[in-house]
């Protein structure tokens, strides 16, 4: 969809609600009304307060207006006759001294006009696939300290599919939400006793445990080795990390023997403390340690979000330390790893974009452009594409960032590799090179989830709730038609759990519908359905979360989810 | 060994280093000279201070008098006669002013006599198989602020057998303590950053990763379910559960927004707010609650001792909510798992004390009663041998402590079995019963290795870091006698590795014995040793750490190797 014609509709939108509000509040004073991202809004001031049950008044009076199909104008008028125009509204009045040179735009429809710099559709009976979507307090010039406003909010497409698919997407995103599956599918909680700290259920610690051993088998092939390091640590460490100093109003801090320790918010210092606990050689490197390392990290309780924005979360972390030589072989790896991960998971578009030396750089120029042209090889070796941010690394070190577009269409910053020149300089890290002298190694932070917590989050409502197979806290369930089939149940069940599947009997004496239903909303990506046929032929019948459904031999069905599980 | 025997004979030792000192050092000062558990000690205020060298010259010159066959004599005589012959030693003259009656003791041999309530063995002949083991500081009458004095320990038996093998022990208790095993295996280190807090490097987090996968794949098949619960939790919550009241002086705090938080000591709050999530049926008990649980408890700086003693560490933690009636089979389940997993890890010494109810209990007599009478079954249905340790209890439940004898003959206490009645009417815990009725559950707090840090350092010290098989961090290392069987060694690891085995290849171009010795330091179980005729064979020279050699072919080892892990 052309984004630029998509805002001319919605400002037209604004336009068309303004018109309905003078039509129908007709002392209600007009601010502004631009298009936004996702649709436009409006800002008022009204006599009387707008409440969400004048949204369906103003939507059919503004279906009214579209109706009638007025012809759109614009054009240029002196400041002066704007000024008696709009005499009685001091935020138009405001705005017209706002805007350079001697005349300023005014758009009309009908009787109503406006203040405006042009850019419309021509004729009201364009603007039909409209939908207000709420009402929300707003300040005039966004200044907190200033005049409070009343914002009506809205979108508009040019069909009726666009808005019956937005209006779609709306419901999904609050049905879908993963705070809402959270509670339904009994995962996680909050409490007031620990705010944005989650508290993990047992279906939703599973999901977490499994998260966690599914990269580590992973880790364990490509060569990682697994370290821990604690939660508490001297200040000291964090002023010489620099994390105290650019940081420090994100940290928590307590006290031991009156010194005083923060709670980690990075696991980074840690490893480096590992790294330096006895000398190291060349032939250690590349030296791979990874941990799940639990950080805590202060956010305004506004912003606390379910498990998408807490105060505590679960790094699947990594710091690499190798030489520069090592940093494409390195880099080409992870690539391959993170791409595996995020599509093991179902993300499948993924935007990559390397992030190149920024102004204020610190460390070697040399190496800088060693370590970037390692990077853009390793990139272009894998064969995918990828944007450059040219100066947009940080200043320490060039940077990969992953982004996937959910199923919903919103992208999410997970994956990050970042090379790192400032922390070996400043902890004075070294190796004994093949001639048996000092030598500074490069350090590669890297996390593939980023935050598991968050992950699961994503993962919960790209997938709304339907989580792949393998992940699934159960997998199976196992449901009989009558009574006679329990024992073939238990039968099958006993099976599938010997063989590593997540598999539970439904034993309530409900009818197979209901016990189907009971399954679907528990989200159960596996019904085996277990009747006197089934039972006769040793067969399931396996039925999906759709619907569809499938007939297997008890070998096959289990060979089946061992594969999945693989 | 009769231990009042034992104290005896220590004793009289601890008189004879006396005679000893008085020949050598005659202006040295007697003060008090009694047997301790493990042997004993003399307490001298010396005009010159004793170093570790003197303890040489010492030995000898007790050999000597032991050779002198002096016959020990001992003999009450009046206070005023014991005062003329001490008057030089304040010491002994405040000793007889606290003795009881008009006469005190006085034991002799030859010309060497000292105050003595009696005790000895009769002849200095008898006193042979001694060491003297170190020189420390002391106090007169232990008291800090009074008169500094030196204490000469030793200790004494009755054969050559006994000393000797108590020397062994001391070498033993140095060489295998688990902070130079530690060190010497690269499991961890401690670092100045973090007093008490562990970091764990590569193959100690494997024996961690391994103690936990372990307990947890015994959790899942007996009906565990495990969550997670925040490290940061309100100080309202620990007020409430008694912990701010009781144990604030082990707890570490910090803010978040102007409000009090602590870092958990314990898990149960965390996972009694959870149980509270929502109303629980009966249907829903016994619910066992797993959680592996990072809390942080302040210690002393002077205490830290390596993993034995930490500020931080993991909790195989559990709480099942139960009914009063369900507690004896929880029980005798919780008794099976207990010593299934001491067991698992070579712990084959294993005491267990039921502790009942205190003067001082809160809750119903009768539930009390109940409780302890089903632990009792459990115990006794269970046929293992048990005391009772009546009245010692805590005030809110009954316990079962189970302590292990480790291969060096120290005890230690391990996992815990805790009733609490307290808790669930404080947090007013209710489940709804089959009457659709409020009643009120029982908890049951548990934990089978108690910390895992703790767990892993009393391991590797039982074990003398030879790990069993199935928690040895490298479990197998492929040795080939030349390079010509390298290939050979590459497809016995990648078996091994494929069926889920911890095995590597030594790579290097050391000869057989220097590969086998590397190995040996590090202590992998299993050596495979690959000669050309094993490579003929197909097969592979298994070599034990004490030396053993057995023949396999390559399928019978990797098998032996899967049933281990098994």
């Amino acid at each position: 969809m052309d984004q630029q014609k998509l805002a001319v509709l919605r400002h037209s939108t604004a336009h068309l609600l303004a018109h309905a509000v003078s039509e129908l509040y007709p002392d209600t004073l007009l601010t502004i009304g631009p298009p936004t991202e996702q649709g436009f809004f409006y800002d008022f001031l009204p006599t009387k307060n707008f409440k969400e049950e004048d949204l369906a008044l103003l939507e059919s009076r503004m279906h009214e207006i579209s109706v009638r199909n007025l012809k759109l104008e614009h054009k240029e008028i002196p400041k002066e006759k704007a000024r008696e125009i709009f005499k009685g509204n001091p935020f138009k009045l405001e705005l017209i001294d706002g805007i350079e040179g001697d005349t300023v735009g005014i758009a009309s429809q009908g009787d109503f006009y406006d203040l405006c710099r042009g850019g419309h559709v021509d004729n009201t009976g364009e603007i039909k696939h409209f939908i207000l979507t709420g009402i929300s307090g707003s300040y005039w010039r966004a200044d907190r300290s200033g005049q409070p406003l009343q914002r009506i909010s809205g979108t508009s497409f040019f069909s009726e599919r666009d808005l019956k698919d937005y209006i779609q997407l709306q419901e999904d995103l609050v049905k879908y939400d993963h705070r809402r599956l959270g509670k339904q599918l009994d995962l996680f909680s909050f409490h007031e006793e620990g705010p944005g700290f989650p508290f993990f259920h047992p279906k939703g610690k599973l999901i977490f445990n499994k998260l966690v051993s599914f990269v580590r088998s992973l880790l364990d092939k490509s060569g990682y080795q697994e370290i821990s390091t604690p939660v508490v640590l001297s200040d000291e460490l964090w002023q010489r990390s620099g994390h105290y100093a650019h940081y420090k109003e994100n940290m928590y801090f307590t006290n031991i023997d009156e010194r005083s320790f923060a709670i980690k918010p990075m696991n980074c210092p840690g490893a480096i403390l590992l790294y330096k606990e006895r000398p190291r050689s060349y032939r250690e490197l590349p030296l791979r340690l990874s941990e799940f390392g639990l950080v805590h990290r202060h956010e305004l309780s506004g912003v606390l979000h379910g498990l998408l924005r807490v105060r505590a979360f679960t790094q699947d972390d990594a710091h690499i330390f190798c030489t520069p030589d090592q940093i494409e072989s390195e880099i080409a790896d992870l690539l391959k790893l993170v791409l595996e991960v995020l599509r093991k998971f179902g993300f499948t578009d993924i935007q990559i974009a390397l992030s190149t030396r920024p102004e204020k750089a610190m460390g070697d120029v040399a190496l800088w452009n060693t370590a970037e042209a390692a990077l853009k090889k390793a990139l272009d070796g894998a064969k995918i594409s990828y944007e450059i941010n040219s100066g947009d690394g940080a200043f320490y070190g060039p940077k990969i960032d992953f982004r996937v577009k959910d199923s919903m269409g919103r992208l999410w910053q997970l994956s990050t590799i970042q090379l790192d020149f400032f922390q070996p300089e400043n902890f004075d890290l070294a190796y004994i090179n093949n001639e048996g002298k000092k030598d500074r190694p490069v350090i590669i932070h890297r996390a593939i989830y980023g935050s598991i917590e968050r992950f699961m989050a994503i993962l919960l409502e790209h997938h709304k709730g339907n989580l792949p197979f393998f992940i699934a806290p159960e997998q199976v369930r196992v449901i009989s038609i009558s009574d006679d089939q329990l024992e073939y149940a238990q039968q099958v069940c006993a099976k599938l759990t010997e063989a590593g599947v997540r598999a539970k009997i439904d034993e309530s004496s409900d009818t197979l519908s209901a016990k189907i239903k009971v399954a679907q909303l528990a989200k159960v990506p596996w019904m085996l359905v277990l009747g006197k046929r089934e039972m006769a032929e040793n067969k399931v019948t396996l039925r999906h979360l759709d619907g569809k459904q499938e007939s297997f031999t008890l070998d096959e069905i289990v060979e089946k989810a061992q594969l999945l599980n693989r």
